[in-house]
């Protein structure tokens, strides 16, 4: 019988070993950030409405969940014309409409070039289906205050070496820059005013097909030549062996006339990613027709790629505007994230190394204070002790005992209340 | 000049340095919890608006901050007789509520005895005011389906650890009973049907003292004689030496006539816990007048006092017939809450085991790949490090890495771009 009691819609519990998987993927990805020199900061779940509703979510900002005022009379209900007036704050929809405000707050206290890890749930009202929540975690890690290409070198670096510290292989980092996208539309002959509007039906290339994108462009009425010539880059064949990531390969696959000093930046980002790893042609790769959605990116922009998915792992970029949009003056800033839920399935970690976890099941007329001592003593050399009224059923406790990560149990009695006397018996089953 | 780019009001932003500290102390009361065998759960920060408000959160229900329902229109609004008309989810106020719904959802795969550890925040839409936060972090054990006192003595031996694992002396665990107040004030002579009103008084008493609690009873108009025979119990002095935790120091506290069966039962907890730290009337003890505000308690109540402090530390107690509101059939349950906020100020840790944490300082012309290269060799062998671009005022960084914990530095130029040519010299500026 399905019980009635759930979560609210779309959002999820977690029992004691999804919990445990998840805190242990999170303390890897976490140790891996910090240990390449970011900081770990936290904001409140919650801004001001007015700064989640200030343009810069893009088309998140919809799916924001509205938090009311508090005191509201009948009177003041009737007032309103609209639900976000009866609303002062909201629950963030990412983590970088919070750093760019954290930022503006405390940028006096934080060191010139900062950066920023942020590992913490978000909330999206969308509509609830197969893998898609509407509370889940996001792992940002963020470089504020960094103009040059280190930054875009570090945030790719750092979070290839956490990929693989989870041992999720395979993946590819796909690059590319807004300046160059704009740069090469315009070389196609696409006005500047139609940029944003073209790059939407070009955004949907991993969904459609370069057939696809050329119809909708057509259907969409933009100009038949500028739409012909970019036909003639999305239909190229993939070459059969990566090109490596220099400046000679990217202007192949672009049309001429595109900005030269772009390519130059991106082609130093992707040889310094390449010559790192030590093996070229794997994980990063240019791809000049990735666009990412957010409206706020300025400079180069990234995504990760998993050949057993059919969406990114992750993804991110530059956009030296936002923090602006709060502070008044534009600060450098480029950030990665790495989509938790997603890759969390992907993970095999190792058990071996967790820690001795042993029950004590003990007789009804064991004395409780002589087994608290007895649990502190374990504890005190190192194991995890889980007390256990002996029950009329024992088989049935040591398989539930086992299928929670027990490894032994042994039995109290009033004659056994020391270390010394107690007899562990493992709990594996096979 | 102050910022004017805040977070909401009452909510806090964590910057590095304080980031590290909480999840430090949290890490430490996480691992003694896990250790004394409990086990981590997690829901979701929302819960459907009709269970916050089912009457089992007391007044913490009015400052439930409310989730506006998705897709209201301007007729919808207008529709509306009150504010909670237009909210279907809320953020939770406790880690009660919604550990009792999580409960009747997943009874079926959860042990007979269930030990929960949650570790998260709650929010409360206060009035902010010193030390009072709208999000705060709560620990909470609770042990689900154990009737017997087992379950309170194993919940107040591993908070009684864990206080101990984070280094704060001299707290005191107070201990009552509420079928043991009830019994007091039959005793007294008041009867059964006012006895709520009488304990919203009584549990002032920290705060009046003995002569405000009476006057405030006289004031409130209970009839004289129980009032005057409470007066004599609470104007007594407290002992100079304070007594073991016995049946016979109970009924020597109490009017006579008491639930004799109850006594017992406490007496069991208070010397199991006494007996277990080896130090008879050092820190639990009985409090025959100790209420505790939530309503939906049945049976044993503590309390944790700490003489720094005028208020206190964490609570919890028997609720056994909370999780029959969600489930339909009653299951015996007791938790322990830690209020996080106010006790991480009380913590001291020592900073000794942290990792070895380096800068590289890079001059301009230094190869970002074999930079990458060495960062990821050094954090290969344990280090932390942060990359920083050589400024033109390098004491300016020495002393902001040196207060961000980092303990070296190494320059690293053209011709120094191996581990083995690297010089680290301290970043101590003492």
């Amino acid at each position: 019988m399905a019980s009635t009691v759930n979560p609210p819609r779309g959002m999820r519990d977690f029992l004691p070993a999804e919990k445990a998987r998840r805190e242990r993927v999170l303390g890897v990805i976490r140790g891996s950030y910090r240990a390449h020199g970011f900081d770990e900061i936290e904001t409140p779940v919650m801004e001001d409405s007015s700064r989640l509703h200030a343009g810069l979510g893009g088309d998140n900002e919809k799916l924001a969940f509205a938090v009311m005022k508090r005191g509201l009379t009948a009177e003041k209900l009737q007032a309103a014309s609209e639900a976000l007036d009866l609303a002062d704050l909201g629950l963030r929809f990412d983590l970088t409409v919070p750093l760019a405000r954290f930022y503006a707050t405390h940028r006096a206290e934080l060191p010139k070039v900062f950066r920023a890890i942020q590992i913490a749930p978000v909330w999206r009202a969308e509509r609830p289906q197969k893998g898609r929540f509407r509370q889940f975690m996001q792992c940002d890690i963020d470089i504020m205050g960094e103009p040059g290409v280190s930054a875009e070198i570090e945030l790719i670096a750092a979070t290839a070496a956490t990929l693989d510290a989870l041992g999720i292989a395979g993946c590819t980092i796909r690059v590319n820059d807004r300046r160059l996208l704009a740069s090469a539309l315009s070389a196609l002959g696409f006005p500047a005013k139609e940029h944003d509007a073209v790059l939407i039906t070009v955004d949907k290339l991993d969904k459609l097909g370069a057939d696809g994108v050329i119809a909708e462009l057509r259907e969409r009425a933009f100009p038949d030549e500028p739409v012909a010539a970019l036909a003639e880059f999305l239909r190229r064949p993939a070459p059969q062996t990566k090109p490596e990531f220099t400046a000679e390969a990217m202007r192949a696959a672009l049309p001429d006339g595109v900005n030269e000093a772009v390519v130059l930046e991106l082609a130093a980002i992707g040889h310094a990613v390449e010559a790192s790893r030590g093996t070229p042609g794997a994980l990063i790769e240019f791809d000049p027709w990735l666009v990412r959605g957010m409206g706020y990116y300025t400079g180069a922009i990234f995504e990760v790629a998993h050949p057993s998915l059919g969406y990114s792992l992750g993804g991110g970029g530059r956009y030296d505007g936002m923090i602006g949009r709060f502070l008044g003056s534009d600060v450098p800033a480029v950030g990665f994230s790495l989509g938790f839920e997603r890759l969390v399935d992907l993970v095999e970690l190792d058990d071996a190394a967790s820690d001795d976890q042993v029950a004590l099941v003990y007789d009804a007329d064991v004395d409780p204070a002589a087994l608290i001592r007895l649990q502190a003593e374990l504890i005190h050399a190192g194991k995890r002790v889980r007390l256990e009224a002996r029950p009329r059923k024992l088989p049935q406790l040591l398989e539930q005992l086992r299928d929670s990560g027990f490894h032994s149990f042994a039995t109290v009695r009033t004659d056994s209340l020391s270390i010394a006397s107690l007899e562990f018996k493992p709990l594996n089953g096979q």
